[in-house]
Order: structure tokens, then sequence, then C-alpha cells
């Protein structure tokens, strides 16, 4: 079995504004259950805690968990357990006044490999050959459509739920995918983790980006939160539909392990959690 | 195997003027842990969400993880993975001003069962007897010694690090428990909640309640946090040391199922998390 976890902060992952409770449970449990994808196995159970600020509703956590149970019935999971506390009236470090805690949902989600060996972010081999499935920088583009003031459109959708290709995980696996992992901060960010994980160099061909009306080539290299899987897979292997080639697997270049990106640079980093 | 999950704040579960990263990262690993055990099952393996505001230091982080890890290394666990994330600046819901987000420490406990069925708290049956293991009011005895003034003693270290009687859970199980739960929010409350899941009567008996010179019987009544163990056995099991007999199991009485004191009655109700 593998097991994974991922936390959503009200302010910083989430704007109750933006995003209804629904749309925070369908994101939260799909920024885990992609986890869960991405290492080959089938998502079983998801186990949640929720944080509630004094004066949030039971008709909003009602619908988060109406969220987080309908994302994970798409791949058969379920929501198990979890727990219930009360984030604040709590003390500031600065002043000594009471604010109210932001929501915080924390998800678990557990899945079950099948007897296969899990899909790690470190068995790139050079020679392979770098894919992804999925959507690319729909979810940055939605988040800069909501703060432009627009409320509605597919990006926007995007980024109030993820739709990661669950399935694709354990096709990938099953193919020999040799390093997966899904895509939460930003591809060139993700890619540069693996390929310091695996020890090889990676060479992204911006080329070879999908190309969508309705996100640049920045948002696919550095926007986040799309949750699509990005693996390398060995040469030679016939890529089933939804799986597209960016980039080939080389050995670490003179300055070590990293990625290289051929035609479009990126004009920034990608998702900084600090 | 089992999973578990549970969610310590800033503010409502721990303070950081009362205590060290450290004992939060023991208490939050005990919490969880003792789920483990009480399902009658051996921990294996914590996964940490770790919910940061600005200004937290590194150290303080540093130290909140080697709590974790040397809670879990006493039962032969391992933090094996785990999520980081701000808690703000985020936005309030009164006046639109920004606040620090509190410390939030999410924990999921994974345990294996060795092939036994997981001990809920449903299979309580009329006849069993009702048994104790671990403190019992220590916690609450140590936080009002806190809110005294006192920074130190038995009670006020059992606070800030429960000591849960991790190894019994498995023996209670093996001997044929057919109820546990760990004692998170005091026992009167909890021993309520066995009796409603077992659809059953408990009689707890306030004489058979340990004489500590530490804690009052009301502490003993409804203080929570101590994640000692409480469990329903078959008469005639042999109590191993550790164990106390609290009381008995009956059928449901007249007004259904539910606790019944014998003894000193408690004057509050346990911990409410809201």
């Amino acid at each position: 079995m593998v097991a994974t976890t991922d936390v959503l902060v009200e302010g910083v992952h989430f704007r109750q504004d933006w995003s209804s409770p629904r749309d925070v449970g369908h994101k939260a449990a799909a920024a885990n259950l992609a986890d869960v994808a991405a290492m080959g196995a089938t998502p079983t159970a998801l186990l949640v805690g929720l944080a509630a600020p004094a004066g949030l509703t039971l008709d909003w956590a009602l619908e988060l968990a109406e969220g987080l149970a309908a994302e994970a019935a798409l791949v058969g999971a379920e929501v198990v357990g979890g727990d219930t506390v009360s984030s604040g009236h709590y003390g500031s470090d600065t002043d000594g006044s009471h604010a109210v805690g932001p929501v915080m949902v924390s998800v678990t989600a557990l899945g079950d490999l099948d007897g296969r060996r899990p899909v790690l972010r470190s068995g790139a081999r050079p020679g392979d050959l770098l894919v992804h499935a999925g959507l690319l920088g729909w979810s940055a583009a939605g988040l800069a459509a909501l703060r432009a003031g627009r409320r509605s459109g597919p990006t926007v959708d995007a980024h109030r739920r993820p739709a990661p290709p669950y399935a694709l995980g354990v096709v990938l696996a099953r193919l020999g995918a040799t390093a997966m992992m899904d895509v939460s901060d930003g591809l060139v960010q993700d890619l540069a983790r693996l390929a310091t994980a695996s020890e090889v160099g990676i060479e992204l061909d911006t080329a070879l980006l999908p190309e969508d009306e309705e996100v640049d080539v920045q948002d696919q290299l550095t926007g986040g939160e799309d949750h699509g899987l990005v693996a390398t897979v060995p040469s030679g292997v016939v890529l089933p539909d939804g799986v597209r080639l960016l980039g080939t697997v080389t050995p670490p270049g003179r300055h070590g392990p990293g990625l290289r990106i051929l035609g479009t640079q990126p004009q920034g980093q990608g998702w900084t959690h600090w």
C-alpha cells in the first residue's frame, strides 16, 4: 500500500469567495488522489482532518464532505475516517489579541499497489522518454482570471476542481514507468525535483507542449495545482491515449542533475510555499 | 491495517509558551499512536502535515519533527512522509485585515493488525468487564497547574507529553477485548460513546478509580488527553499488570444505551471541541 498527505489552508490554497465548499472538497481530495495515482497505485480510502474557525456553518462543512466524497467516488475510494477540531480563537503572536483561525483541511489518501512496486521520483534513467498526462497551466490561468475579476469559464473551473488523469497512473506504472509524480507546484519546478531525485538530466522541449487557446506557455511551464502526471518511461513504449511526449532523460549535465529547457524559457519559478 | 488521523491546533490543543515544539511533537504523535493501539494494532508509520505561520522558526519545526520521531520510536514506528504549507497571512472574515495563522499539526498513523480483526468501539457485550490502562486525569490536572502559573511537576509533564500504555493495546486485543478506545476527551464522555456504539449499558464504579495524590476524582472523570485505554473484556479474563477493573457492561437501561456512574458524580462533561 501507499499513503500520502496534503494540507489545504484558507487564504493560501483557496478563498471562500472564489471556491464553494464543494469545490474545496474536490480539490483537497484530488491533490491527494493524484499523489496516489502518481505512485502507480489505486486509491482506496481518504482520512480527513478539518480545523474549523468559530462561525463556520454546518452547511459549509457538510458540502465540503460531499465534495470530498464525490471526488473519491470517481476512483472508487471512500472517506473512512477523520477528525474535526476548532481552529480558534487563538492568541496572536504580535499583540496578544485574538483572531479567528483559517479553515484548514488535511487529507491523507491510501492506495493499493496490487502487488506492484511503487513508482518513485528517483527511478528515471538516461534514455527514458519524458511524458505528461492531464492539463498544464489551466489552474494557474484560472487563478489569474479570478484575480482579474472573472468568475466562470473553463480555466476557472479547472482551478476550482482539478481533474487529474487518475487512471493513467496505473496504466503508466504497468507500462514500466521508471519515475512518476503529479505536477503540484509547476512543471519546471517539479521536473527539477524529479531530475534531482533520479540523479539525471531532463530535457524538456517546449515545442512539444500542447497548444491550448486557454493558457500560455508560461502558465504551462510554471503553473501549479493541475495535478497532471509526469512520468519517465522506457524508450520504445507505445504511449497510450492522453499521454504526450515532452522530452527525454539524459545523463547528468556538467553542472549535475537538473532540468534543461529547449525552446521558451520560464520567467518564474512556479509555486513556492514560503 | 488500520489508519487514524488527529489534528492539533495552536491555542486550542497547545500553547507555545506552555509546551516546547518537542513536547508538541510528542503529544501529536501520542494522540495518534494511542488510537492505533486502541484498535489492537501495532503502529508502523506516521504522516505529518505542518501548517506554519510566517515567522515560525526553522528550529521550531525541526524540534517538532524530533519530538514526533522520538515518540514514534517508542513503538518502533517512523515518520514516513508529510506535507509542509504556510498557514497565512490570510484574510480575516470580519474586517478584511490580515492575521497570522496558527501552527497546525495533522498526523495520520498507520498500524499493522498482524492478521487480527480490529477492536472497535461497538463490540462490548453485557457481562463484559470494563477496564482501563494508563493515567487518568493527569493531563487535566497539569493544564490546571499551568493555568495557575506552575511550570513543572508530574502532572504538567503529563499534560505536555502524554504517556499512553501502547503495548497494552495489543495485549488486550489478544485477551479478547470486545471493544476498546483511547480516552481523549474524558472518561465519562468517551465511555458514553463506547456504550452508544455498542448499544449497551456501562456501569462505572468510581470507588475503583486509582487513588492518586496528584489528581482529584473530577479530573479522573472528565479530564481528557491522557490517552489511556479503556476496554471491555470477557469476564474471567485475568487482567495483566497495568490494567485496572473499573466496572461492568450491562444490557441497555430503561433509557437506552449509556453510562451509569456508581459513586461520585461528574460535575462537567469533559472536553468539548466546540
